[in-house]
């Protein structure tokens, strides 16, 4: 993986980061990389995210789908940390087997869902660390009762992924389910290399030992210096963009492979960092579609922005047939990936001349090395900009109080948030 | 349709609008109002966007698309506003039609896309009002080239939407194509009313002049004042609460099927206003999905943000069976929309408690009327905004440098743009 910070410079931008701001930043990322080291050997809570190149066993996460390798269909039916993951990789790879994320519960599109697949075909895998999780636990037994109306046995059609223990681990036991162990020390948003994002690739057929791998080359490439570490060089940059006004990140991946990854990271960065009053915004888009839709903003609007664009070196290609259309002859000969591959580096450059900051992120190729690579890095950048911001990166206290008044308003307990939900200032104009 | 901004005021939130300077403000939507129906009135470029209800033909668009009825899928070749407005239709309301995007230049996805569908049972539909635009070109090259080698005569399968004169114009009276034009005044962001985005909405089957009926009844609510009319009553918080500090506007639908909705929104929104240093930055969001991914930052984070929230107040629902899962009886027969409402006002609620501005637009139900209605009050939102900001609503000059630029890196001419391109500073780690 290649990051490019040139157009973060204030050379080239505004805000951008003098070449010196970035020499002293070099010595927190110092500093930063010791304490991660230092958590990632005591394992503690968080950090021991970033040894699971080490720790996640893969042959035991392929044991555990092995008796659903019949299947045409996956359930995954998780939410937030419990899908993204998983949903990520699902959208990055082609597999047979498709694969739906159950993450909403809106109920119109859960009941078209199941109106989609095969039950007798498909897996369901229920995701839930605590087995308690209100969304996720309703749409389980919203499946479990379609596939007992359709005459399926949903338990030999289901496995769990959760903790040591609770509803679901019980249900696992009484049932005699398949099971996987959410790992304790990793928290949601960081666990895509553990039981919880491998188990739906495996299923789908694809090689999680190489995504494993590649994790493991960005794992190598830690260092004390955000010029040895490309990961490093992206929380540093994204942080030190954001100090000086930069509040936005408009993650840009120009792959359409990529857009669920977009989503990940928008959960890995907002959910970490966004604490304390700090945290910097991320915006999920889309090249080249979002340059007819976001880039006038990007480039004329407030500058309070970072673009990161995301590609791969390689790629299939589509010639574009010769044409005799006026004004279009240009474009023949040449093909698809070329015409948005320029696309690309002409936004680029067209946001560092309007002199707004962005940085360029590139992999081989979306396959599961270059997935594991990137995702790492990722994750990797984040607890170096949460170390940086200071901030607690891996918990969200912040969502508590809308669980409880959730939880409140559907009797399921005395909750004080409720009530305030009954108290709000209404100025409707209809 | 019911816009409650009691969550916007001073009194709830930070930044939050007094309502003496809401009194204040509503005098300049009086002038604003005056200012827009004058544009209407006189026809000109953009403003005419609001006399669509009125305008449009749609027995010439459903005429169009009569010879393709017997299609399984369509394939909508146009980018931006070319695609996003019949995008969130198709996205909202059942169809036996499927309906695929190609509203990006990715060769392997557009493979992917040419693989799943049937090209003999395809309808094309060519969206350009230019005839020029690169992306939307070259994908249809494919396509026309796709329908060749797979024995199709693509000339009975394919109708375009285009200006009045250009490259698809003459390509129709060559071939003799159905054609629908596109309306003059109207920018691509605020084409959904016309034959732009209903075209393919009438090939899928929905009632298109039930989202016309639904557009009218919004029209006939713009009055000179925000108290008056839902649709100023967004565009004028919004506004107000973005000089206030409110730089971000999550838009966050809580209907799966209102997805692609926000990112209509969002396009609408950020070429419209996004210019002369101004222009609140839309933000993609889901509910319930994103309170377990973007809420911790919503909340915790900086104070920069307003999230508008959008329901229907009726939809089909689905029952939660009842469960002796250890804590989870409370979710025994209530049902997924009841828990979806929930969390909704829950999330309403946590905002508020944490002082945090938000919005709450409420339509009958999503279907054909509720998105007319939905989607003309977020455009007279815009245009209202845009007068307010004092800005060009209904250009986006800022992206024609990287047309330039790509079209140069491609050898379609002579740019200074693309030389840019090659001079790009570069700090890469690897």
């Amino acid at each position: 993986m290649r990051v490019d910070i040139g157009n973060a410079l204030d050379r080239v931008a505004t805000p951008g980061v003098p070449e010196d701001a970035l020499d002293r930043l070099d010595d927190r990322v110092a500093d930063a990389h010791a304490r991660i080291e230092e958590g990632r050997a005591k394992n503690e809570h968080g950090y021991e995210a970033l040894n699971l190149p080490e720790t996640v066993d893969t042959d035991e996460i392929r044991a555990a789908v092995e008796p659903f390798e019949d299947s045409e269909y996956l359930l995954n039916v998780g939410i937030g940390g419990s899908a993204l993951g998983a949903a990520t990789l699902s959208a990055a790879l082609d597999s047979d087997v498709e694969a739906y994320y159950l993450d909403n519960v809106d109920p119109e599109w859960v009941e078209s869902i199941l109106g989609d697949v095969d039950l007798s075909k498909t897996a369901v895998n229920v995701v839930s660390r605590s087995g308690t999780t209100a969304e996720t636990l309703s749409n389980f037994l919203v499946v479990r009762d379609a596939m007992e109306s359709a005459g399926v046995d949903w338990t030999e059609r289901t496995w769990v992924t959760t903790g040591e223990e609770g509803n679901l681990r019980d249900l696992a036991n009484k049932h005699d389910l398949p099971s996987l162990k959410v790992p304790d020390g990793v928290p949601g948003r960081f666990s895509v290399l553990s039981t919880v994002g491998l188990a739906a690739a495996a299923l789908q057929g694809h090689d999680i030992d190489a995504i494993v791998e590649g994790a493991a080359a960005a794992e190598a490439d830690l260092a004390p210096s955000l010029y040895e570490s490309p990961a490093y060089a992206y929380g540093a940059v994204a942080y030190a963009l954001d100090v000086r006004g930069a509040g936005i990140n408009a993650m840009m991946p120009y792959e359409e492979s990529l857009e669920t990854f977009a989503e990940w990271y928008a959960q890995l960065w907002a959910e970490s960092l966004g604490k304390d009053g700090l945290g910097q915004t991320p915006v999920r888009a889309l090249g080249a579609t979002d340059q007819h839709s976001q880039l006038q903003l990007y480039r004329a609007g407030p500058n309070d922005k970072m673009v990161t664009f995301v590609r791969a070196a390689d790629r299939e290609d589509t010639p574009i047939p010769e044409t005799d259309l006026e004004g279009l002859s240009y474009l023949g000969g040449s093909s698809l990936g070329e015409l948005l591959d320029a696309e690309f580096e002409a936004t680029e450059a067209s946001l560092a001349a309007a002199d707004l900051p962005n940085v360029r992120i590139e992999i081989d190729s979306v396959d599961e090395y270059g997935l594991g690579e990137l995702l790492y890095s990722m994750e990797a950048a984040t607890v170096l900009a949460g170390e940086l911001y200071d901030v607690d990166t891996f918990i969200q206290p912040a969502v508590e109080w809308g669980k409880k008044a959730a939880r409140g308003l559907l009797g399921g307990g005395d909750f004080e948030e409720a009530d305030a939900v009954a108290d709000k200032t209404t100025l409707t104009i209809e």
